[in-house]
């Protein structure tokens, strides 16, 4: 069907056309169909339905369409509805149990990243992941696939050094820890992260609360090339940009397919540059990955994958049974950190420890010895504070690192919830402490969260167990009445 | 996060709300997420990112938004990014292997009515029914459900009568013909049909080259009154209304889904007031059911599910491995039907015996006598005719019939494939008549099509087997290349 031109410009994130009821009831398409258009070029598009923005016989395109077919105001174009397309009969394909190639699994990510899938048809892919599960080689032929439809970075140093946590704990924010400390010990770094998905802040979320994280890949790399490192959101990089995609789809029942999780994390580290990689599995009743058994197969799937791809792992499998470090949100995450490069006396101890560990581990595998010597001299001789300032600023592009701190305040509506009786804090669960804080606002209100002053502790009736902040009275009684209900925090 | 509200009042057939990108960021959603709105009630809505209609922190409201939520403009609302919502927590179950209950299938079709779920989330929902199975109870339940969430239909009389036809034939449109020859037998017969999904044609599409059929339900009502029966669009009557939206994301990849299948055909009947079902499943290499032995297990589905709701169900396996009838298309199955009501001597005798013997069936199941015979002597004293017109004419509201069939005009572009040797066709591939007329631009373009001159016949050298219409030139050659490449008719 021939329709007429209106380029209305808004960007839609993907290429959509509008269309009004009549003209999509001739084409026989619905909301979120998707229409073939051949010009010059052809593209697929989204359908959407609007009554007053188009006529009969109109059709309104996105950016991302006009761009593409560069059509002028009331050309013509021809419009069908699109047949399945090639990836949609793959993604049957494999919801019927077959295994997908190398060249079919590009071609589905290839159609991922250029918009040509809706949402539900990349739920029928994740789903035939997770329920036809991948064979070792399938996800490599979607690792790889993921890495070569997007950026690239490369570095002429040799050794380029990564970590990445499973996730899945409260707090927990031993990232930027771990990259002053290593950082400062001479590694190279391009530390990419994410925003909350599922918990109170992701670490982008709190290294945004004193700094830009938003750059393009050669803007990461002349940070890096100026500290040894960076501490950036992954999201505008385009490195392996399906995976933002597939996540995006996954999210929305918080589903956890295992053969994406391993391609989404190969794929970002291996885009990135990295051929250190260290991965931090924590375990526990209320972490993502809930038993060691589960952990150690998770590790061994991520070592089998790293042969593939020569570069080299190492996992480690970390106690996720509570909370690590006091403060949960992200104004009170990057206060944590501060007090542990500050080597202040009130530092959380446990985040330390961690941070060190890890440090250790990952400085080990890029070939530094006495690395646990190392990392604890440079953090208490204040060198890895002193890369942490040198990132910021870097990030920011000025020496600002002092006034960026000082902003750090905490909600203005708060209530510390205290011991009703003595005894043993027995459980601190880490997906409602998360509930909470998204509930006290988390991660859009920075200065909201949860401070924890016991972990799995003796208490006295009456001493305070945790402070909850927030910019909200409504929200402060709302996370009140959730922890009466819920109990994320139980003595006996 | 309080944004002002702007209402767009543009019908986006579910729930949509526009953001622009600094305020999408802030709440941490992308496109098609949902959020959640609490001012009076609280709704949830799918996020659209246009970047010059709102301003950051304003949201656009849809129709449907706005008519829920009576906001005036620049009044304040709050609005979060929505946490999973119960049915996204059910559907997660079921993808992790379990059963559901009455209720909580009960929740999710409410919620599929209600436009709370996006296609992605329905999507997981059909993959899992797909992928983990549906037991005999959850399909029940699935069924009670899709009825209870929508519009029912009542009659008086104690016998109500239908049929459905599983699909995947070309050409088969047996349902203009059985309607006739039953509703002039005297039976009741509130007969809806879909428009065509994968093939050339639905039956709505055909009946719509001369009638209109779109009614709502009391329109409906009143013309079975008149004439005993019907033969009217079901998109329109709001009868298990979940169905249409779960069809829509089944279709992005063709899926079969038994349980959906049976629960889709069973509440559609029963919401429709149908007591005599009537089932037939073709069945062939090239049909929708490919072998004798699933044709026979989904018989068997249908009985044991028709014993639950009280309703008398007979099945026919029939013969899949050919198109019946001549036509494929809009005009062209009409012009069959037409052919075979007046007794032409050129008439489609597949068709037409087809037609007879389901006839019998449907009348047997509904308790008329000498079925047979009955069927036969209808159709040849021209008494299935006048019921045919008397149907038409009610639904046009005027005794235009004559006229109407003037209309039938076939594609002023045409091709007749002759035969190159002498032999037998020994194939004719029902998907690829089907994709063939696709190409040649049905069911938009009502007067295309392909007109079979043979069926599993022996044929002489230059003999014509098949003649192909369409409107346009490109769209000619396009499916001469497309007979030629893929070959839909062989000879041996």
């Amino acid at each position: 069907m021939k329709l007429k031109v209106k380029n209305f410009n808004w960007l839609a994130g993907r290429p959509v056309v509008i269309l009004n009821h009549e003209t999509a009831k001739a084409l026989n398409v619905f909301v979120d169909d998707r229409v073939e258009i051949n010009s010059k070029r052809k593209i697929f598009a989204v359908v959407d339905i609007f009554e007053n923005l188009v006529k009969t016989g109109e059709i309104g395109f996105s950016h991302e369409v006009s761009t593409v077919l560069k059509q002028k105001l009331n050309s013509k174009v021809e419009v069908n509805s699109a047949q399945i397309s090639l990836s949609g009969r793959l993604i049957k394909k494999k919801i019927s149990g077959k295994r997908l190639t190398k060249k079919e699994l590009n071609i589905i990510i290839s159609d991922v990243v250029h918009n040509n899938l809706t949402e539900a048809e990349i739920a029928y892919f994740v789903a035939a992941e997770k329920l036809k599960g991948m064979s070792q080689k399938e996800i490599i032929f979607l690792t790889e696939a993921m890495i070569k439809n997007g950026n690239k970075l490369e570095f002429k140093e040799k050794i380029v050094s990564d970590k990445h946590c499973i996730g899945g704990i409260a707090g927990n924010r031993t990232t930027p820890l771990v990259v002053a400390i290593c950082a400062a010990a001479g590694l190279i770094l391009p530390k990419t992260s994410s925003r909350a998905i599922t918990s109170a802040s992701g670490t982008a979320d709190v290294i945004e609360t004193i700094s830009k994280v938003e750059f393009s890949p050669s803007q990461m790399k002349k940070i890096i090339k100026q500290t040894n490192a960076c501490l950036v959101w992954g999201g505008s990089l385009g490195l392996a940009p399906s995976d933002d995609k597939i996540i995006q789809v996954e999210r929305l029942l918080n589903l956890d397919v295992e053969s994406q999780l391993l391609a989404s994390i190969m794929s970002k580290k291996i885009a990135a540059g990295s051929n250190r990689i260290l991965i931090d599995i924590p375990y526990g009743k209320s972490a993502k990955v809930e038993s060691k058994k589960q952990a150690k197969e998770l590790a061994s799937h991520f070592k089998q994958l790293s042969k593939h791809f020569n570069v080299e792992l190492d996992v480690v499998l970390t106690d996720g049974k509570q909370p690590i470090g006091n403060g949960a949100g992200p104004n009170l995450e990057m206060l944590d950190i501060i007090s542990i490069l500050k080597q202040k006396p009130n530092r959380a101890l446990d985040l330390e420890k961690k941070s060190l560990f890890l440090s250790e581990r990952l400085m080990k595998l890029s070939g530094i010895k006495n690395s646990k010597q190392k990392a604890k001299q440079i953090l208490a001789s204040g060198k890895a504070f002193e890369k942490f300032k040198e990132i910021i600023n870097a990030q920011n592009g000025k020496n600002n690192f002092d006034q960026q701190i000082k902003k750090l305040k905490l909600g203005k509506f708060k209530k510390t919830i205290k011991a009703l009786k003595s005894g043993k804090i027995n459980e601190i669960d880490n997906k409602k402490i998360n509930s909470m804080c998204k509930i006290l606002g988390t991660p859009e209100t920075i200065s909201a969260g949860a401070y924890l002053h016991k972990h799995l502790d003796k208490v006295k009736k009456g001493e305070p167990i945790v402070t909850i902040y927030t910019e909200s009275k409504d929200k402060l009684e709302d996370a009140i009445k959730f922890y009466e209900e819920s109990k994320p925090i139980t003595l006996e």
